[in-house]
């Protein structure tokens, strides 16, 4: 006799178009059963430009794909600046910090300063920062983190020195751990093992107090213009199994890094712009932010996935390409 | 002016005594508020094990702990064999199949039968046997569960002969995946890394119908007895945070193994008694299969934490050791 009898916590399974993020935010109310997103037209796109004081630019997807710039990027960018627009740019992707998205850009000919830069690394440099962190950091996660961090001057051990870390296990095997961590970031990790899990496990476990910061949680993220690659998901997922913590999440769609940038130029939200390629990152981050809401769908949403009945998230406009909004450049004489 | 608002999905810290495992049982009303057991008394002795047709022991913490065999379990087991009851062996550890069980208990001078143990490892291959599956399977784990799914004719790749694989993430880098995989079994492995994960990813997103099962949730475990270490929580983690799918866990405490052992050999529940030393696996495994059930305080579980108001767990009866039971011992003449 088959025994069939088995436990599954949900049984949900997410297919295709319905795209699955770490985003844990409570979305009831707050967006239309179905989503309701005009096209953008050139009337449209005046009025938006207007009454925008600050765009921010998530990149894979609007700005670039992979190592591809999008085109009519720059010539875009140029206008926006020519009509004294502030541009922000903020990506989820932690392995490179300010200074390596920087050279990014300059390597695709574009001219972005650090200043102009949100990167998730950064973010979680600056959320120690903000609340006068003193004690040790332990990293999983790649250079990016590793540099914000020596930015403000935050001690930290593990990220690429942990690489390649062997654990056999052996009896009586024990690892140490040093008590003064008093935080553990995690960021996206391809030489992730379980050296670093166990040692991630032992600070938050053990460590009074010990913090666990996420500097994203997204599901899939396009690491190689290829195929989708496993994302940050994976690393917090893993810590967050042994011990069973939320970690804070200074990333999209958390508001951490909204708030921040927010604060630092004194922004009216209201006058500022979010453009995206992911629904359930950047334009929940924008529209939970109270920002005015663009999709652009030169990254990884169709039109097909937007107008689904299975996707409640609308924005305010959607469009192609960035470049659609070059259609306000004046008609040179 | 610095800026203090982060996300927090629920801010719930679990420290000390309140042990984090990776159950979803839902446990409203089934257990009472504060755990009442009682302490095992000699005739509470007699009354159990007459009452008791057979008894299933959790490995770790109650017959062994690590390498080392817990005082007077060999003459334990010879009385209740002498008394006509049938002993089962069950352990979340999935990195040993039945035979390497069958040889661990050999080293500690115990005679017991493959048959007798049910390792989540075994658990996995049974329920891929039990739904009749034909495909493939990608194992992220260690040789117990390639050996168990050898014995039951399933075809695997991954685990073992992927350890040690690197990503690169250089531009354009593709990871192919085997389309015939038709379930990702997850089990603790030491070996854990980027392209297992990513590769199990793949054939969770994209091959259509491809079970997610984990042979277990527990967060952390005594793979050595000098510390606790990360679970195959955290493996599993892993795994749900790039696919945002929940597994099928055949260990404890979901019911798969015991209906699967209380199937093969026709026994009534309430003939069985669970002998655990973890309230939260075990005793949880045992109350929610409607088992008697024995607390062991020769394992991680403390009188302290028994009777903590934060455990709501009450097993019928504690005692300190297995070899409590040794009081039912005839005097010899």
């Amino acid at each position: 006799k088959v025994v069939l009898t088995t436990t599954t916590t949900t049984g949900v399974r997410r297919r295709g178009n319905a795209r699955a993020t770490g985003t844990t935010t409570t979305r009831g109310g707050r967006h239309m059963a179905r989503a309701n997103a005009p096209k953008m037209s050139p009337p449209d796109a005046k009025s938006l430009v207007d009454a925008t004081e600050t765009f921010i630019f998530d990149c894979d997807g609007v700005i670039w794909k992979g190592d591809s710039l999008i085109e009519g990027v720059p010539e875009t960018l140029d206008l926006l600046r020519s009509m004294g627009k502030r541009l922000i740019f903020v990506t989820n992707n932690s392995t490179k910090s300010r200074a390596g998205y920087t050279s990014k850009f300059k390597s695709l000919g574009l001219n972005v300063g650090a200043e102009e830069i949100f990167s998730s690394s950064f973010a979680a440099a600056a959320y120690l920062e903000s609340i006068g962190f003193k004690k040790k950091a332990y990293v999983v996660g790649e250079t990016g983190i590793l540099e914000e961090l020596d930015n403000v001057g935050v001690q930290h051990i593990g990220g690429e020195a942990d690489a390649g870390k062997q654990v056999t296990l052996k009896s009586g095997e024990l690892m140490h751990h040093d008590e003064d961590v008093g935080a553990v970031i995690v960021g996206f990790d391809r030489n992730i093992n379980y050296y670093k899990i166990q040692y991630a496990t032992l600070c938050i476990r053990e460590n009074p107090g010990c913090l666990f910061i996420a500097t994203n949680t997204d599901a899939v993220t396009h690491l190689t213009d290829a195929q989708e690659w496993a994302g940050n998901g994976s690393m917090v997922g893993a810590i967050k199994g042994s011990t069973k913590q939320e970690p804070i999440v200074v990333g999209k769609p958390a508001a951490f890094m909204l708030d921040y940038i927010a604060n630092k130029y004194s922004l009216r939200k209201d006058q500022i712009c979010m453009v995206g390629d992911r629904l359930d990152t950047d334009i929940l981050f924008g529209k939970d932010g109270g920002l005015r809401t663009m999709l652009v769908l030169s990254g990884v949403t169709t039109e097909e996935t937007l107008k689904s009945p299975e996707n409640d998230i609308a924005p305010d406009f959607y469009t192609d390409k960035l470049a659609d909004l070059l259609c306000l450049k004046p008609v040179e004489a």
